[in-house]
């Protein structure tokens, strides 16, 4: 195994695995899906079937109980609801982490990859960390961090195992745009926080995608409740 | 909850969770002791009878399907022998990590507890990461690792959590001098890489404490099937 891919199923993560595939080979790339005990499985659903698409070796596993005892509302376990609107909304209104943040996710999955990368022979990790609102929503997705972690797992792993984050200076609309070019099935992709039939269109997953495709002037191919790129 | 420590009933980290809870109460330290998939479960024991004497919370998780796959001849999978000999004898004949280096462990730990310390508000993760042998045997105990680790930990939690490595420039000699102090009760401990009745008294951790109690003037309190102190 050549890389390991930290791969939720979404936007970000799916266009990182195109990457991935696209300079290695299917063969050589595992794709690394971490259960936290979120509320829905409908992303678990979704990187199986991309997956799928891809012909790649998908490893799952399930982390849920390191998270007992948060109050994440993304979790199954919390009473918080999940916030509508976008995230720049959302902080505008609070300097603290927003309640969608799952305690150290990133550095706990990237950990969790190393060791797995090291097991499995496997030089490098992909994820996908970028640059834009989620960076002060989220703060172990932003440069500084990544920029300590990737030395620590280099340093920690015996220099065998680096970390690739190719959007770590990107938006999403630059994700989309090379994941256009790589022609990445983004119909299969799941982001919304909430895990109802279709996405509702009103979280802020939901409209930092919208948006991010619209800049590439074309509508995001999943289905939504309520869409913010009706007519355009 | 005020401090994490990670603790897995050997001396080091027991001498680790004597600080935090002089620092601190009993009520304010969590012990976390994470079994990995070792060929037994000794360490786990020491570490409730040492939880308990202390009378502190101590959570245990199991984090063996992450190391499935690894061929580390401590993991009970795996088809290798833990070998005899002091790390110092082991290293002569090796630039690699040994064959007892758990894949990116200590990493993993850190970032388990920092998820942990950030669901129980507390500030503090203690760590019993040292300065000798064991530091160019496992690359995830070094000083510079300790360095990257800490600050991704501290930028990836928002700035809420802080990594205390006490021992990181230290030697087992002066952990276990600073221990006596604290009239940490080593007898209850466990180091070795065997599951036997009696530690070994022949794997590198076990020649490491012995020596370390002996730079001390005593004999390390609890019994061996071969000791390196007889007579002395």
């Amino acid at each position: 195994m050549k890389a390991i891919v930290l791969f939720s199923g979404g936007v970000d993560s799916t266009t990182c695995l195109a990457l991935a595939v696209d300079r290695f080979t299917n063969k050589e790339v595992l794709a690394l899906s971490l259960y936290y005990g979120q509320k829905h499985d409908k992303e678990l659903q979704a990187s199986k079937a991309i997956a799928n698409y891809y012909n790649i070796e998908h490893k799952i596993l399930d982390l849920k109980e390191i998270f007992e005892g948060s109050s994440c509302s993304l979790l199954k376990d919390s009473n918080l609801e999940i916030p509508i609107g976008s995230y720049k909304q959302q902080l505008e209104k609070t300097t603290s982490p927003l309640s969608t943040y799952v305690p150290y996710r990133n550095g706990l999955f990237l950990s969790v990859a190393t060791s797995i990368a090291l097991s499995y022979n496997a030089s490098y990790i992909y994820y996908g960390a970028h640059q834009d609102e989620t960076s002060s929503a989220y703060p172990d997705t932003s440069k500084e961090f990544n920029q300590a972690i990737s030395k620590a797992i280099y340093l920690g792993s015996g220099k065998q195992v680096e970390v690739i984050a190719p959007f770590v200076s990107q938006t999403k609309d630059q994700i989309v745009k090379k994941g256009l070019e790589l022609k990445v099935p983004y119909q299969l992709t799941w982001s919304c926080y909430q895990g109802k039939n279709k996405a509702c269109g009103k979280c802020a997953t939901c409209i930092d995608r919208q948006k991010a495709f619209l800049k590439n002037g074309i509508k995001d191919p999943i289905e939504y409740e309520v869409r913010i790129d009706e007519g355009k």
